[in-house]
């Protein structure tokens, strides 16, 4: 728990290319191939200016392009060598991308792929100078476990991701409280650890004891009435196959964009069942073709705020909500935090550099990990 | 563990299309979604006689195809429509494919991706007629967990598969013997698990009390010196985290192609570290371009069998060669296991039916995990 193994893991993630010497968290002082990149593969390459090469193999192909960062860049070839492009700056963080290959939208062989946007999507993970919160460090490691359970409303089997801490299985008489965390739209239960580092960012909070020791429960939300799922299937479901504390004190309810949303309209209203409440960049509030919920009002969304300050507080330890600055919620997101603070919320606010992607996500979630269950 | 769900589950799973009504386990009725589609695409589309149509979206590709099951076909279009074309009658199982748009081999959108053939690749589930061993019934059911851990001789973070039967949980004071099980080449920790189901088979089979509750450990084979990393410092990893019987007598070694000559290079070769063990589809033994071991002779391969038969067989109670009928290694294994008898072996050899695909492989498992620490 002392010893810092960043820069010996940050050289073997991006060992595809070269060796590199020992340097600070997240800065890069060669063109170094991606931790994302499928192994083995050189490319996509980023530069120590955070500009990305990327080379792609297809000799019969008469344009093929990258859309990466909501910019597509058409790609050159010599003769018939690859076709290259580099991008421009890129900002840290995780991007899915896609090549366009006459016109046809892909995957890149050369990535490992993540589910996101609806399918399994290519994507890149460009370092972010300084921030070691969510890389892998030498400490106890947690388990994310395949957790499979049958829902009758459903007629089906589903399989949720539980983080379960460290510690869990050295103390077989402890009882643990419950994050439900939920992904983003066209993600799915694997988004917060694969593309998130749930797991990671708890483990190495625990390991600093930033955090009280906690499970984390993420299922696919866009299936079915989910709010039934998530109340009368998974939350017993869990209570009965894990040693938690089942009580709405020890469960909190977080989520990403769509699942952000559902934090609100799910774990919110649902004071009986969850108190803190999590909602990182969600177009609920409003401006970005959102649905039921906008424009916002506190009169119209919350009215049980309106009516008691004091008791809805008690209820909800911790209220948080979080935008990236470069994504076009956060306007939205930081009127309606003003507005709830001014009808008498302790919501805690937080504007994260970044757009709607998942670099603000695991800032939100290191964050509000720190403040639930105290 | 009375009811049976196969036939609501499958319905379920092939939802994409239409609702299909009960009927027997693996046989299709109407034109049927696969269920490794990506959630909510139609096609590939499964027709009762086990041909497949497949439909692309590539309005300015000039030439697409699907390779599959080693058959490139070719696909058409009217107009501006999607490329269709319908394959032959495929083998039931998993088989991997590809997409090939302009000369370039892609992973399909409409696919749900596994790790195969060195990447994220797109494949189709064909059910069998009458097997539901590796079909999710209504059965306690265990979790894989992924379980991170350090090595010191690849200097960086693994990310090992351990399945935990459904009642590890609950007898905190039971051990349990392991298995050790491989992937083949270009695949990895995952396969076992996503293309090969080892969890809902070893859950069906505890259910049905055909095999003793074990622990199964699956790891990425095909990094740096993996004898060293699986006996130096994967089991001492295990067996200090979980509950294991940690003596050979209680730890078996099997693994599918490349993972196959593993547990013969590795597992059969360290007597003191593994008892039973499963070689399911390898090549060393000749015939399909083979390494260091073909041609196969057990005077080269295996002098302390003919030392000592008895000591051999002891040490080894299970020892189990298998291989698909239609995969080019089926007749030097077979020969192989005839050696191995003559020599006063107590080798078990089983041919499938199949090529070498997952079907094989799936069932090598589930008979295998039957045999063993008895």
């Amino acid at each position: 728990m002392k010893r810092y193994l960043i820069p010996i893991v940050l050289a073997a993630a991006f060992a595809g290319c070269k060796q590199q010497s020992a340097q600070p968290v997240g800065v890069l002082t060669e063109p170094t191939s991606a931790s994302t990149n499928t192994p083995g593969r050189e490319y996509p390459m980023i530069n120590p200016d955070l500009t990305v090469e990327f080379q792609v193999q297809a000799p019969e192909a008469r344009e093929v392009a990258v859309d990466i960062c909501s910019k597509v860049y058409p790609m050159q070839r010599e003769g018939d060598g690859p076709w290259t492009v580099t991008t421009d700056a890129l900002e840290p963080g995780f991007h899915y991308y896609f090549l366009v290959v006459d016109g046809m939208r892909l995957s890149d062989p050369s990535s490992q792929l993540f589910f996101g946007c609806g399918l399994d999507a290519s994507a890149i993970e460009i370092p972010e100078a300084g921030a070691d919160f969510y890389l892998e460090k030498d400490v106890p490691r947690g388990e994310v476990r395949m957790q499979r359970y049958w829902s009758p409303s459903m007629n089906a089997w589903r399989t949720c991701y539980v983080y379960v801490p460290a510690e869990y299985d050295a103390n077989p008489g402890k009882r643990y409280p419950v994050l439900y965390l939920q992904h983003g739209g066209g993600e799915d239960q694997t988004g917060w650890s694969r593309q998130g580092k749930a797991d990671i960012i708890l483990d190495n909070l625990l390991a600093a004891r930033k955090a009280v020791p906690m499970l984390i429960v993420m299922d696919y939300g866009q299936a079915g009435d989910f709010a039934h799922i998530l109340l009368e299937e998974l939350i017993p479901m869990i209570d009965k196959t894990y040693r938690t504390q089942p009580d709405a004190a020890h469960r909190a309810m977080a989520g990403l964009s769509f699942g952000g949303g559902q934090s609100w309209s799910i774990g919110l209203k649902h004071p009986e069942v969850f108190s803190s409440i999590g909602v990182f960049s969600s177009g609920m509030f409003g401006g970005v073709g959102t649905g039921a919920y906008a424009p916002f009002s506190v009169e119209s969304q919350l009215p049980e705020l309106l009516a008691d300050p004091a008791a809805f507080n008690k209820a909800h330890p911790v209220f948080y909500l979080s935008c990236g600055e470069g994504d076009p919620r956060i306007g939205h997101t930081r009127a309606a935090a003003e507005a709830l603070k001014a009808a008498g919320a302790t919501v805690q606010f937080k504007a994260w550099p970044g757009a709607h992607e998942w670099q603000p996500w695991r800032k939100s979630l290191h964050e509000f990990c720190q403040l639930i269950f105290r």
